[in-house]
């Protein structure tokens, strides 16, 4: 064995290419059966097994910078790093994280949880690197699925005007999470299919020898026509014309050619893209065939590749599930409903809805921004289109939002998934923002689900409301298992809802966060302290008739939710009582910090945050003294 | 005259193509005039007459969708569609707003402000019209600025894929505001000059019949090389690649060959492009030959093009220039500072620094998202990058501030310029919601100066901070004229400036609002009531010690920005006093209300929302009954 000698990628270079092969199935065992106890992205990483042997055999790994998009597929970068005896912690609370981490190893330069970033990386990192005068070389990884990002594009112009050396190694594995959609990846497939131009290089060449030689006024024509040749036998003309130097196809799983590549790559002076083709899962079967379940996977049996699901989990559905069926039972009542992802048909539950309406399911592959005012235009002209998106890659689509949807005050539905914490994906993917970067936009309407039927009322309120942009968020968890209500009604829009009385203190909580504040009243009953609590389920507008209620009754508020404790419900309920010059309600934030929340279990992100029934138990314990303020403002307009 | 009796574009069907020219004349003569006295994007739309008419001439609008990219040059439309007498009001509070306003007329479809949008819209309404199966034409324009913004990549990746009918204007007068920049510029450029091809055709064409007769095994490859001559011919076979049918360049000037061009592209089936070449400030040479002048301008002198300044305007520098004045200041001290800028050279003052470090100056295009990762990885190499940008503009690169350079937590500057109302550009440019935006995000310092003196401090304090991202906003106005410190300092971190005793009342405010709090403090200091001031000149983190002082004081706090009020500094200090569990701190938010505050001058603008002088003393005054309560907390940690 010689995978378990490598802990620095310096080792390498004294390998023969056969030897990085035997090195590259070891990698692939590695990984199948680490995977399939630890879970993660298997697909992605068992695609760059020899690309990520070719970049360190070729390159000096920290001095030359090698960035990862995404940062999902450097599970072989970290093997060859020194950090192959942590892969049992992988994705787990302090241990390896999914992906590059600048704390974990000096060779992780560059993090990534989102797509598109590393072509703008390896930019600023080439421009640095130049302002310095140093010399090492920078290279960036990108997924053809990632290029269609709209910043990709943008660092693509901003690299092939000013032409800094550096090196983009284009991993083309014709999907990124979904197949990929779009005019760039028909390009790309177009030239995969047209690799025999390539071998047809000799005989054009013998063609051109059959031009008679031309003088005279068809001189310059006559070279015309050569630069089109020549741009015919390149197959990378858009990139070509975009500034760059094209080499490629190479086959990603074929060391020696790989290595040849990197070196003629090395002899340009500007910017170079190569092209690598590569295959998702390659070497594990059923990786290679099933495309989505390749990405994130739970632990499998290697065998089968069968999900191995904890026997004690609860097999509720997920809301992600009830979101997809109910789009179902909408869309067929409603002509006028479209679904809108950004390259999440499978993550947003959208394929049943697909294939029943294949009309009106548009993935517009990885592009949030362009998905946002997409659907602005499509509600202007009547639809009533739902953008269904992952909360933290919503903050992509923010300007779309204020600027093309709120201003025009546009009829489009947000169904915005991932809401809280995320678990494995860790602090790249949690979905603690978006209250706070949407509330304050005028026009906006939002709603959060106590559980999965109150998600189906609110599909139906959003589906009914025809005054603007409205928009509900749930999250990445099983549902409570209540019962699924056969009809669906709309909610009186700003409407909470009392669960359970309480004169002393009430928790107003959103979300998941509902059942956590029923459990700590039930604790808390038992000791003998009755505590209210409020499904605030309307982040915006607030229900000010029951918070004035509250207010009048002298009931101290602890407001509890999954989201940044800046600006989100807790600002809300404060800024409404400053508002209306009640300033003796007392109101007790609880939410996320102001830190990034790591990688681990939701549950351990909620421990750590202080998001649990022991912290709520806790903090109203603590308000005991506070209790005898009555109600005494002047104002309560 | 002709232009007189336009009020319905349905007429042009039965003028002349001579008469249309006129016509065009005349517009051209309309513009001049009435923007000499008003102000407004005078280039631009002198550049798209011809090709307005053009557009009204052979289609029905509004029946047909005319979809106008950032809309500033949407003038000449305006004038086709009725709105002649109402030029007079441009840009003014209540007049003609000076971009697409739907509210304005059927005609107008689709508004915007910010650039790269229109692809977006075109692509939703030409989806929608064909779900509802009507057949009505679907129009974008778009300059070859836009272009460049990564969202229109992504709808043309989208459009070109999905291949449904319509129509994009590709605007080339070779610049946006700016110059551009990135090899989308430079490609745009060749084809340009290389329209000698299309002239080639004949030529060529003779050629290839000097190729002998080919079959057998040569035959594919002989089709290869018609194909690549084809290419060739085709000058824009980046869009054809993407998937749509390229058509031009036609000279935007040429009424005739862009009525032959639009007829030709009736008859494409899919996504089809026409390129216009079209001269900025055509007509009118004062426009034609000063670029920057020619966007946005002030009422100027027809026959010099000076601009009239108001005789009463006082002259202190904006806070622009004192910014791009003490850029270079530091440039010279620290060989790390990089500016960034999003197209914006010259509005954000970055020429002076530009000229004396072209190195350290960068321009990316239309690339917020971009210009802002760029950012990250500069800092993360060593540097200090600066990235100068309008508020409005920074909403673009939400996600990138909190994945790219938060979450690194980068030493990335923010110079962010228009921050707070923008007066005549209105809704779509209000530099309103930063705060709440940037807030929330972990790691992030935010400060806004007080006055243009204090600004230089500012970009002092950033330059010495090395903990991560940190954040100076100003505002689109005059400084206060106030004398400029020689030496340059740092202000320790999150600690305001008391800038007037008072016990009972206190008004917090940031920026510009400082002044309006001071007049507030004068004018209620003659009617025998004292107010305190502080310069809360640090958003985030805010000053503890002194809010825990003001609330042991007992001191009622008015909170007063130019921002929106919910999420912002209001909240940030209701948030304060709510974990330090202070409840009888009476804090009182004046902020901007939850709407869209339309064109018109600052002054209206703060009238409108409540930011005065007059508003803050009848709140003062308000608050009189209130002063009795004192400090009880039981805690002050």
């Amino acid at each position: 064995m010689l995978l378990p000698q490598i802990n620095d990628p310096q080792q390498l270079k004294s390998y023969s290419v056969g030897e990085l092969a035997v090195l590259a199935e070891e990698i692939r065992q590695f990984l199948i059966e680490k995977l399939s106890v630890t879970g993660g992205h298997l697909g992605s990483n068992l695609g760059v097994v020899e690309l990520t042997l070719a970049l360190h055999y070729c390159y000096d790994s920290p001095r030359d910078k090698m960035i990862y998009d995404v940062g999902h597929q450097a599970y072989v970068h970290k093997i060859l790093t020194g950090r192959q005896d942590r892969f049992d912690t992988l994705r787990k609370q302090g241990g390896l994280c999914g992906f590059v981490k600048r704390t974990e190893s000096e060779h992780d330069v560059w993090e990534a949880g989102h797509s598109s970033t590393s072509l703008s990386a390896a930019m600023g990192m080439a421009m640095a690197r130049d302002l310095k005068g140093e010399d090492n070389k920078v290279i960036a990884v990108i997924g053809d699925g990632a290029l269609t990002g709209g910043m990709a594009f943008e660092a693509l112009n901003h690299i092939g005007h000013e032409r800094r050396k550096l090196m983009v190694i284009l991993n083309d594995n014709e999907m990124s999470i979904a197949p990929n959609v779009g005019a760039m990846h028909n390009y790309l497939s177009k030239i995969r299919s047209d690799r025999h131009y390539l071998r047809a290089k000799d005989e054009v060449e013998g063609l051109l020898k059959k031009i008679p030689a031309i003088g005279g006024r068809l001189a310059k024509t006559a070279q015309n026509v050569k630069d089109g040749l020549k741009n015919m036998l390149v197959p990378g003309v858009l990139f070509e014309e975009l500034g760059f130097t094209y080499l490629g196809p190479v086959d990603g799983h074929d060391l020696e050619k790989m290595i040849d590549t990197f070196h003629q790559a090395d002899n340009v002076s500007g910017p170079v893209l190569v092209h690598v083709l590569t295959t998702k899962g390659k070497g594990y079967k059923p990786a290679e065939t099933d495309f989505y379940k390749s990405h994130a996977i739970s632990p499998y049996k290697i065998e089968s590749s069968q999900s191995i699901k904890a026997v004690e989990a609860v097999s509720h559905p997920m809301y992600t599930e009830v979101f997809g069926e109910t789009l179902i039972e909408l869309g067929r009542q409603d002509q006028r409903l479209i679904a809108v992802t950004p390259a999440m048909p499978g993550g947003s539950g959208l394929f049943p809805f697909a294939k029943e309406f294949p009309d009106r399911m548009i993935d517009v592959g990885i592009a949030e921004q362009h998905a946002a005012t997409l659907c602005a235009a499509l509600a202007m002209e009547g639809m009533k289109p739902v953008y269904a998106v992952y909360s933290t890659f919503m903050q992509r689509a923010y300007d779309q939002i204020v600027h093309d949807i709120c201003r025009h005050n546009a009829n489009v539905m947000f169904a915005i998934d991932r809401a809280g914490f995320v678990g494995a994906d860790g602090e790249t993917h949690q979905g603690v923002y978006d209250i706070a970067f949407m509330r304050h936009i005028p026009n906006m309407v939002l709603m959060m689900p106590k559980d999965e039927n109150e998600l189906r009322h609110m599909m139906k309120t959003a589906l009914d409301y025809n005054e603007g942009p409205i928009a509900y968020r749930y999250p990445r968890i099983n549902g409570t298992g209540v019962a699924l209500d056969a009809e669906l009604r709309s909610l009186p829009i700003g409407t909470w809802e009392r669960l359970r009385p309480g004169e002393d203190y009430a928790v107003l909580a959103c979300g998941p966060m509902v059942q956590v504040a029923e459990e700590a009243a039930e604790v808390l009953k038992r000791e003998g302290i009755q505590i209210g609590v409020v499904n605030a389920r309307f982040l915006k507008p607030l229900d000010n008739t029951m918070l004035l209620e509250l207010a009048h009754a002298g009931t101290g508020m602890v407001v509890l939710e999954e989201a940044s404790q800046a600006g989100s419900l807790g600002s809300a309920v404060l800024e409404f009582f400053a508002e209306h010059e009640i300033y003796d309600a007392h109101v007790h934030p609880m939410g996320v910090p102001d830190i990034f929340v790591e990688h681990g279990s939701i549950k351990e992100q909620r421990q750590e945050t202080g998001l649990t029934v022991e912290a709520v138990c806790a903090r109203i314990k603590s308000m005991k003294g506070l209790s005898t303020y009555t109600y005494k403002s002047t104002s309560t307009s």
